[in-house]
């Protein structure tokens, strides 16, 4: 987005554009002053300060004094948008746990509510009921009602309509859930893959932020990615997703996979490997995974021998992801958040060794999510401020 | 590129963008007719017109009334690039062979050379030495000289300076080629990996014309990948390149590979492994591979057989590379141009069961290269005259 008319263009478009841009740099970057937002958006500051005060008089930022001065001089306004100026609803679909929350301008999450997901409530119109019992609740406690709502399938999903061509782990298969929720819920309903999603966060309020070329890989009972290339979303033919690196095939004639492929990299690396490398049930709660990943932290190298096997596996489809994708830095999400630091720490090594890219790059970072479980959920409204923001 | 100049431009501004636009569409479509033009580039007649009229008088452009005409009227003219007007030199630099070429307007290969790389002189300064000899002699027997110089590398190439981190099949670390021949030979140097370039020569002027979403896959001694996303070349952090396909780990402790990985994709699938498939000593020259593989197509399903174990393998990596980066179409490009047909159309086949990604697209189109052993000589072609065009 640039601040830069067109030619041709109107002066209420003009006004409209930049008010825009204006409100995406502060949903983005959090409270800005208004010189650092004439500097951000190339614009002078009789133009700012028009556009923040019609802003502000509509209540959707709040101008304050800054608590700290800087150089001399009348100091510049700093302008905090106001999160219940826009709300959407976020909706995070798992296989063993559904998120919903309001999400306010800023990406703050303003009420959010939860329920756990298991064999008997899986079906897509089970987990469609729950999302319309729950919305009515969630919405009533809040002075704004959302105007959009942005959801994430951890499958293959059809952007324009939020068809969702298939979901392994779900078990679902051609579900049109975009339609159930926009004709339920009256509201435009934006859906997208869950690791692309996570990507998206990632780069705009976690770990990747700045950074142009990166992997977001999240490890859950699945093992997806998401792309960002040259600071966007990368996606591939027909718009869809790309980066299913949980299927991508590292252990031929290894363990069947829920999508009909044997040795798939999610099945040596995703929840159930990790619950095996733990000596624990694979059916274990996420709870009890992470709790025991984070003991296993605390006990030294000798305890942390026991995920050999795993780290290799990690290193192994790491150095592939690398190798195809060429990333500064591959952001692990989701389970992997809780993986000891010394093992982070070993698989950036051994992938900087390994790995052909990396070693012409001068080695890739490799580090763990700070927005952890929330990734999705937050890339998920993002997909839905996007439309917001832009037709403001 | 769009005819459509900026806000702010001045005449000759918007001609010389318009002429560089006009001679884009000529180099990269061929013939075409002044109406034609008129309509790709969203100018009217009369504007076409007087750019026409000008590189016609430059000797850049021919005109002709077409052969067949269509409709009533007065017909269309034709308008011809006239391959002489501006001439790049193209290099394709491989682990057994080097070519050089001297390519026009258009695409046409006006002159060309080629010898043979083996152990004794495939140490840069000898392949850099035989370039400069190989100069002079094709340079003079052509009328017009070359203006830039694009090369072809199978390694991790520096695009600013032409600068070979590693090229692992020739034994090739730090080497800057690219200072050295723009020294030598006093003209812009252009340099880029060999698959990133036959990626970009199919989506020019092969089988993903037209396509968004590709990725070019050739083998060699090395197998290496090229990506089109969304019509262009994609490319990682620090503008290298990706899709080192070859670096794919799909065999976890199997044959060592010259990146220093075991199992790497390119032992299983490159020329030696073709060599072992076919029975035939893993050192033959790459005419007797082709020409074994071709004997082999003309023999029947049982004489095919021997290609099982290839194929799998074949079939596994494209179905990884295919989850990851979701093209519509896989190009298969040096050796891989002479796999028997019903071998390309098992792997399309397997490739479209096994893979989500490729299910929910409807299928992946997975063909051979028509560009064949060109395929990176026109691409690097292409990166000089990216420049020459622009700045027409």
């Amino acid at each position: 987005m640039t601040s830069t008319p067109t030619a041709g263009t109107r002066p209420d478009d003009v006004r409209r554009h930049n008010r825009a841009a204006l409100l995406r740099r502060l949903h983005v970057d959090g409270p800005s002053t208004r010189a650092s937002l004439a500097t951000a958006l190339g614009l002078n500051r009789s133009t700012i300060k028009a556009l923040v005060d019609g802003l502000a008089e509509d209540g959707v930022v709040e101008e304050r004094v800054p608590a700290q001065r800087s150089g001399a001089g009348r100091p510049s306004l700093l302008v905090l948008p106001q999160p219940q100026a826009a709300v959407v609803l976020a909706i995070d679909i798992r296989v063993e746990r559904a998120a919903m929350a309001l999400v306010g301008i800023g990406g703050q999450i303003l009420a959010r509510d939860s329920w756990k997901v298991r064999e008997g409530n899986r079906e897509p119109v089970e987990v469609f009921t729950k999302i319309v019992d729950y919305f009515g609740p969630l919405v009533a406690e809040q002075e704004t009602p959302p105007v959009a709502i942005g959801v994430s399938v951890p499958g293959v999903v059809r952007h324009s309509d939020g068809f969702v061509h298939e979901a392994p782990n779900l078990h679902w298969a051609d579900v049109p859930l975009g339609a159930w929720l926009s004709r339920e819920l009256t509201l435009p309903v934006h859906m997208g893959n869950d690791a692309e999603l996570g990507a998206v966060a990632e780069h705009l309020r976690g770990s990747a932020r700045g950074a142009e070329d990166v992997v977001y890989i999240s490890a859950d009972v699945g093992v997806g990615g998401g792309v960002i290339s040259n600071g966007l979303s990368l996606r591939g033919a027909g718009g869809h997703h790309i980066g299913e690196v949980g299927h991508m095939v590292v252990r031929p004639g290894g363990k069947r996979c829920y999508c009909g492929a044997q040795g798939c990299w999610e099945t040596e690396v995703g929840e159930r490997a990790l619950c095996r490398a733990l000596g624990i049930d694979e059916d274990s709660p996420v709870g009890a995974i992470v709790a025991e990943l984070r003991a296993l932290g605390t006990r030294g190298p000798e305890a942390l021998s026991r995920l050999d096997e795993f780290v290799e596996w990690l290193t192994l489809g790491l150095g592939n992801v690398v190798n195809l994708l060429c990333p500064q830095l591959v952001v692990l999400g989701d389970l992997f958040t809780a993986l000891p630091a010394p093992v982070v720490a070993r698989v950036e090594q051994a992938v900087r060794e390994r790995c052909l890219v990396s070693r012409a790059l001068g080695g890739t970072r490799v580090v763990t999510s700070p927005l952890g479980s929330d990734a999705k959920l937050l890339g998920a409204a993002e997909l839905a401020f996007e439309t917001v923001l832009s037709d403001w």
